[in-house]
């Protein structure tokens, strides 16, 4: 329904001392997947303040199948699992040249109202809208 | 069975444009916590390394409950759930004022034997034998 | 006349692919001991906000002398230089075992009206207070 | 003489609570650019590892001209200025779309013998050979 994809060459500062990216960093990578793909829908983290809600993340997960490597080039895919209640995100990484899978998760944000403080349990009429736009 | 516990207190530059810590940087607090797990065994980092066995995250998962702010005082449980096969360890993040539970995850390790690369389906008898040590 | 210190232990995801600190990450340590010492006179980021103020980095320089490793103690001292008309604070960095300099360096912070945005030539009335209660 | 560029999109975790982009991970940005320069005379991490040196960073030094937000496009030059004894390489980052400088900074490196652990004062043959290669 949704998806977005982006290229990603593994920074130096982001593989620890075993040679590998340590698995906190991912999460840098799946960030920069999550907000293309929030764009498109024009509703990344500027539009998201503007609508009057935030969106924190409440849950996620990863897998680790295979390590990541100084200045490797990867492909991180995104993809829009869950709306209606909350936005999931599920997320696959896989290396450029052999396209071989190398780590997958998910991230779930709910909508918190920025006046309120409140937790929303349906999200707003306004990713909704964003959602039909874009559809 | 096997339990360790730090203190934290939230650095300025784990929080994001929305005051809260990004949710990457909670890996930092575990990392801390587990740190200090294992060296209560003698198997922190370098002691693996010296076994030849590296013990790569292969999966981790949190939950967060309450949002972290900076200068927050915050207290990190790991407990040590499984071990026979791999290391599974589960944190707990709670404000050290109030008590109450702000986050939850546990991360999944695997040996992997330094000089084959071999992912071990057992955990190396070194393990069990730092494990029996300390108990 | 200011000056405050604080302990760290060097951790596992600050380190490099090279075995020791990356170099952006004694920002961190820094900014530690930089709130330690703002602390002292009560004007930490948050109480900088309140006053109307922020205090940006407009410049800074380290030398690295000794390569930090995992797990390594350390100690970070920070010292006020400057205050009348900018915030000029230096560090130094040894190991706390054997004393010996690791790194040391200087940040150089201006303040800015929170309301105007404009860039203060003169440090504020509220520095000058705060430095004048803790003496 | 030998000089390199990269475009940078700012990263959501990189900017702090103050809504700008938090000093310390400007040498990110650093980083990507000195990567960019060093490859093109074949003479990046990998390469210098198998060379029999290390560079690690021994100076640096940053000024911050106008603060960097989220989502904002910039564009990092590198410079070689020091070759002969030691590698220092100046930076300048600039805002992609109105070309304003953002800020500006250099880094020091020194060769570092991996058998012997001991500091090159003068730059090993292996430097000189690849830039004579590039030129």
């Amino acid at each position: 329904m949704l998806t977005a994809q982006v290229g990603i060459e593994v920074p130096f500062q982001d593989v620890d001392l075993m040679q590998v990216v340590w698995h906190g960093n991912y999460f840098r990578y799946f960030e920069t997947a999550r907000a293309a793909l929030l764009r498109k829908i024009n509703y990344d983290y500027p539009e998201m303040q503007a609508s009057g809600y935030l969106w924190p993340i409440v849950e996620l997960k990863a897998r680790f199948v295979q390590p990541m490597r100084y200045a490797q080039h990867i492909r991180v895919h995104a993809d829009l699992l869950e709306w209606e209640n909350r936005l999931k995100i599920a997320y696959r990484v896989a290396d450029t040249v052999s396209d071989k899978r190398l780590s997958s998760g998910y991230t779930i944000q709910c909508a918190v109202d920025v006046r309120s403080g409140e937790l929303q349990l349906v999200s707003p009429p306004v990713l909704r809208a964003r959602l039909k736009d874009y559809l």
